[in-house]
């Protein structure tokens, strides 16, 4: 790999969408970790809420991160650096340490995953950061069974999370119920596999227990944080799992220590981007082996509402804020 | 077993300590479950809060309890009835399903363990509550680490639960730390292992971090509920465990997400009374591989403040209501 330089997003310090601006940079040199590394050139990078949060100055990167927005890519292997088995020319998704917005970014070799058969590269983008944060949560952390037996909800179900976690939860065989603001998103959800939506009004909880005979779900993913505080430990079935994955309506809640010890429910979550290296290794072998498959056969399908050129990051920034979309949302550079 | 009657503790209504008084009652007949049973000629019982609760009104016993109180016995079986190792005469404490506080009462099989060797009954009495609410909370729904590597953190550590939270998560190799809100109380814990003792005060939280080299403590054992949900969060350390067994401070607990998902932390509880048999059961055997050699060889020991007679159960309530006590109250028939 000869080229010295690369296109790339930038921030003029922090604030609205407009602060981002292309420019060219030198291509990077491989972080200085052990771990194995590839250079990726980048085909296509999804965009996420943390994205725009770090853009806010909300939401620091950690310090041994790119300082550049970027959170998962698409594209080609065009260097390798250390012991793997990938090799130049390899098309994968990435799972990135930051630096995602520009024409080329290093990843650990360990958190990239092949291009699924059929998938373009604006829909491998949409990939990596969604589905190693519903792994996190809602299979490791809550463990979710994966037999069939249980019932997980999701709140805004038709956010780039949301798709993801109706489509993987299904695939392994669990009933899917999800919660939305904006009905008109329904039949999407219904399509991808959700066996209920219900809307996110003010007897939401007492609907979910309906529609799951009294009974509650086993597990709530939950990214809205006050709003849905009190409703979750009325849905939750009995030794139910709730995992927070981010708190968009505010990050304080009240809890009933006698409904917690009553219901035996475990409240839990975690964030993605500070997990060790090896931590999102093994997330990536376990996806590899559960997920994967049912992407190359498409059981679980790309839910890319729309792709921008890289060239209007700023209207894609905002038109995430805005709230219209129906799963991912990809910059690309083709 | 040829005696038809007994003296047991009756309420006539729910209200303060004297709406108990003794009389005589009926020996009661096996319960109607298929579960082995023994009927044990009770010689002491344990006093639990949930006792003092129940008395007031303020926790209704399952439908399928006895009535009277008492959760915890030790004596003589009498009688056997179904399939089960134990014969009569055998000594035994036991967790009953209510009905402690009267001179007979069966008890599921599976949920009795031997008298240790040396112990008094009213010694043994004080152990089934406490040890399976510390079993079910610390060890299997927080996991506490039985390898020695983690700290439990153990709230009114000179409670009877405390007393038996600090000698097993020591005998089973733990750092454990204290908070008092009497430091009166410090030796005793001290005596029994508490590498810590911290007084809970408005700092508490952060004197506990200065304990732990600032890392936290992997398992916090709460009854407290409200007054202690802020310094809980600050005192965990990464992938902390929070068991609530009661909210003696109130139930509303305020949570922040950010916090849960930053640390990782994993915030549950349950009541022991309402749990199966077959949880029961499974507690009993674990109990008796992991705790009962370290009783029969004293590791861990008897911590009975008082021993009160039977015809003074009003006085025994009113003395655990004071909170002046360390550790266990008993009563005696003897």
């Amino acid at each position: 790999m000869d080229v010295k330089q690369m296109r790339a997003i930038v921030c003029d310090g922090v604030g609205e969408a407009n602060v981002m601006r292309m420019t060219t940079l030198d291509v990077p040199a491989p972080f200085s970790s052990d771990a194995p590394q590839v250079l990726i050139r980048v085909r296509a990078a999804g965009i996420n809420r943390p994205d725009l949060l770090q853009r806010a100055g909300l939401y620091a990167p950690p310090a041994d991160a790119s300082p550049l927005l970027g959170l998962e890519v698409a594209g080609e292997i065009v260097q390798v650096h250390g012991q793997t088995d990938w090799i130049v020319g390899d098309k994968v998704c990435a799972l990135t340490h930051g630096g995602g917005y520009a024409e080329y970014v290093w990843a650990d070799a360990r958190q990239c995953l092949p291009v699924p058969a059929g998938w373009t590269m604006a829909q491998a983008a949409s990939l990596p950061e969604t589905l190693f944060t519903v792994w996190l949560n809602v299979f490791d952390r809550a463990y979710l069974g994966r037999g069939g037996a249980e019932t997980l909800l999701v709140h805004a179900g038709a956010s780039g999370i949301g798709v993801a976690a109706i489509q993987m939860a299904k695939a392994l065989g669990n009933r899917v119920v999800v919660t939305l603001r904006q009905m008109n998103k329904a039949a999407v959800c219904h399509e991808l596999g959700a066996d209920e939506v219900v809307e996110l009004n003010d007897h939401w909880a007492p609907t979910v227990l309906e529609k799951t005979s009294g009974k509650g779900v086993n597990v709530i993913l939950d990214m809205l944080g006050t709003a849905t505080a009190a409703g979750n430990m009325k849905a939750l079935a009995q030794n139910g799992r709730l995992a927070w994955i981010a708190f968009l309506t505010g990050s304080k809640v009240e809890i009933k220590v006698h409904e917690v010890m009553g219901k035996q429910a475990q409240l839990t979550g975690a964030f993605l981007r500070p997990q060790s290296p090896d931590v999102k290794a093994k997330i990536a072998q376990d996806l590899r082996q559960n997920i994967w498959p049912h992407l190359d056969n498409r059981v679980i399908k790309p839910v890319v509402d729309r792709v921008f050129p890289m060239s209007e990051v700023i209207q894609a920034h905002e038109y995430m804020a805005s709230n219209q979309h129906i799963g991912k949302l990809v910059l690309s550079w083709e």
